[in-house]
């Protein structure tokens, strides 16, 4: 251990920022043994002082990160205190400096992250953010460098762990969506507005930054089609799993002839597949390469301790002197790609119809879709209990997004099909 | 693209060494804008030219593989072609030339690795290994830097496809271990001598590199307690079934108090863990760290291109100038820790006995067991078919192996106890 200590500012100090102070502590020796020398927060700036349960001993505290970013023994800045306007400038101050940036700031990076990622650049600085995306699964690593050697086809992500979590109780109980969120919010999984969460919009930041590096495009946050998991019913889940499916709210970003979609939405997948067995508040991501074929990830998606594995990884990278395009292409040799609008998507779709309990309704429905060349893979009927409508669910092949919706919408126009219909996308994972 | 192209001599062309062929070449472009600069073969070394189907325009071919390390036009060294010999002489000719070496061979590293390491960082070269563990799995780099905040308390993998297809195909269905190797062997599943396979060898080989850099020790290959899936029944696979497990070859390491243990032995999962449901050829590891909890990934353990996917990938590193330690720890900083034996292992246990169908076996059995202080998690009596024995399984608690083995020393003396009892390891994966 010849080289002096790699000196850290630490730019706020909630769960994550004091989870990176216990995981360097306990790990301590052993990340001097991997590195060769030690790592050790110098400086700690917050403006919540109270709530940290961390010993501080030796650590200049301070509620200025700003001005912590210039303190002359900070080698390397750790930013965890979210939000756009500070933790980008804390960043920009780093970069200019000449000083690394370790980041767990998802939105940062998917909306702002082009700039950034230039400024660094330009500075030969490193950014890391292996934090920003599913916790502690070290996807950031697996794309820029573990598969490097592929060209990525697509990936699929169960990138949300509350929507995770809301959608197996909803599964394993047959809650409704209100009260598995209920019980999710009581349990600390999801957040007092959760509309962030299941709306997908952390989702889509995780994608955005995904998409990225899978196919050395700029970050196209903007260009995310985003669909919530709030009104998926029970009924849907029930009928899904009894054609063989589970719905899991996935992030997926494809590329195809016609161009890259990106998109986040509740999505039918075959029960068959790994991915459909991820329950709860667990992460998982799964990438198709034209060399590697599918291959997965899972584990913890969020967590102080957890979103440490991946800030201290990326830390260590520092400290050995790694360094990498910040989003694994080279910043002269990312291309823009055409960005396929939703209504240009091709996908497989799930469709629930409520229906009057009358002859001829089977038939009416499948001729219109006949009439419209979309194939049906699978379906249901569902005799009705008294008083009730009967229910019709069908699982059709590939076609594009804006003809099944044009057939869809005659198909709610027919005199017997009642309000309440639902259409989920359906993704088979075919490599 | 300013820089020279990196030069690559390519000592092998077989399944792997074509598939690196087609690899570089389908992602020639992307590969250059991922690194800066291209990558390219100038020299091939084979014996068998007969069965090579890529083009080899502009390389220089040869049979010299030890002459081929030593050509000015090759800055990096693929060792592709297997076997001990000639593989070693001709790392140890291009580290000493000063040329880094990307391998996937998993014997050689396992059972020569330590001197070929102290060999490259004496001369400051690097060794790329990645696809010598789990194929196109990224699981060296997760080990060695995405997980490298973590002290890796232990590790389990299904980490041979062929054992994994025959296991597979046992449960789904009912085949004999005979039967199912069959099949493996006419899908080329298997080679046409299994014993490499099936006996656990070739999982000892990748346990042993993915322990030490889990654990910073030196590769201890000898160290590693092996038995095979040739003596798995059926009848244990529908009785472990039957009890909510099922069984795959896995290989352990594990860091207790008392020591490391790191075995390869069929073992019966829960079936609520993922890994429990990795099935076919597919290839999985499991890690559980301090600070990420559990992680896990999953992927094809063989095939020419996703084991070219992981070539590729320290090759680009390699252009990229990263520079870890081998198994990254610093060289200095490797410690060997206490090596368990077998019989001191503590696991739970899975034992079947055939008995002869009389009242008070199950009070004789229990009583031996409780005697030895060994508590029963779950029991399971079949009632005989006419003419045959009756059948008890059961799953112990935890406990040492030795004290284990001597309470089925004493059942298997009881005078209803038939031959024919099978004993099969347990593990829990609690985090």
């Amino acid at each position: 251990m010849s080289d002096k200590p790699l000196r850290i500012g630490l730019m706020g100090l909630g769960t994550v920022g004091q989870g990176v102070l216990r995981v360097l502590r306990k790990n301590r020796e052993e990340i001097a043994r991997r590195v060769g020398r030690e790592i050790v927060v110098t400086h700690v700036a917050t403006k919540d002082l109270d709530r940290n349960e961390e010993p501080l001993d030796g650590i200049t505290v301070s509620d200025d990160a700003l001005n912590c970013v210039r303190e002359a023994d900070v080698d390397v800045v750790i930013e965890v205190m979210g939000g756009y306007n500070i933790a980008k400038q804390v960043m920009l101050a780093a970069i200019e400096r000449g000083k690394p940036v370790v980041t767990a700031n998802k939105a940062l990076i998917a909306e702002h992250g082009n700039a950034i990622f230039e400024a660094a650049a330009k500075a030969r600085v490193g950014i890391g953010y292996e934090a920003a995306v599913a916790g502690g699964i070290p996807i950031i690593k697996a794309l820029r460098e573990g598969l490097a050697g592929n060209r990525v086809v697509s990936l699929a992500g169960i990138i949300n762990g509350t929507c995770n979590y809301i959608l197996t109780q909803m599964s394993a109980k047959g809650q409704s969506f209100a009260d598995a969120l209920a019980d999710a919010q009581k349990l600390g999984y999801a957040e007092a507005d959760p509309t962030f969460d299941v709306e997908g919009v952390d989702a889509a930041h995780k994608l955005t930054i995904m998409a990225s590096i899978a196919f050395g495009m700029p970050l196209s946050f903007a260009a995310v089609a985003r669909e919530g998991i709030s009104k998926i019913t029970s009924q849907d889940i029930q009928i899904a799993q009894s054609l063989g499916y589970r719905i899991k709210l996935l992030g997926l970003a494809k590329r195809t002839d016609k161009g890259v979609s990106l998109r986040v939405h509740p999505t039918l997948v075959p029960d068959d597949q790994l991915i459909a067995k991820v329950d709860g508040v667990v992460n998982a991501v799964v990438v198709q390469g034209n060399a590697v074929g599918q291959v997965g990830f899972y584990g913890r998606g969020a967590g102080g301790d957890a979103t440490a594995s991946a800030i201290v990884a990326d830390l260590i990278d520092v400290a050995r002197g790694l360094e990498v395009p910040a989003l694994g292409f080279q910043p002269g040799a990312m291309t823009a790609l055409p960005l396929l609008g939703i209504a240009d998507v091709e996908s497989s779709y799930y469709l629930r119809l409520r229906v009057v309990d009358e002859p001829g309704v089977l038939k009416a429905i499948t001729s219109v879709l006949a009439e419209s060349d979309i194939s049906i893979e699978a379906i249901l009927q569902k005799e009705p209990r008294e008083h009730e409508d009967a229910t019709v669910a069908l699982i059709t092949s590939v076609v594009q997004e804006a003809r099944f919706d044009a057939a869809m919408k005659r198909l709610l126009a027919l005199p017997f099909v009642r309000e309440g219909a639902s259409r989920i996308r359906v993704e088979h994972f075919k490599s």
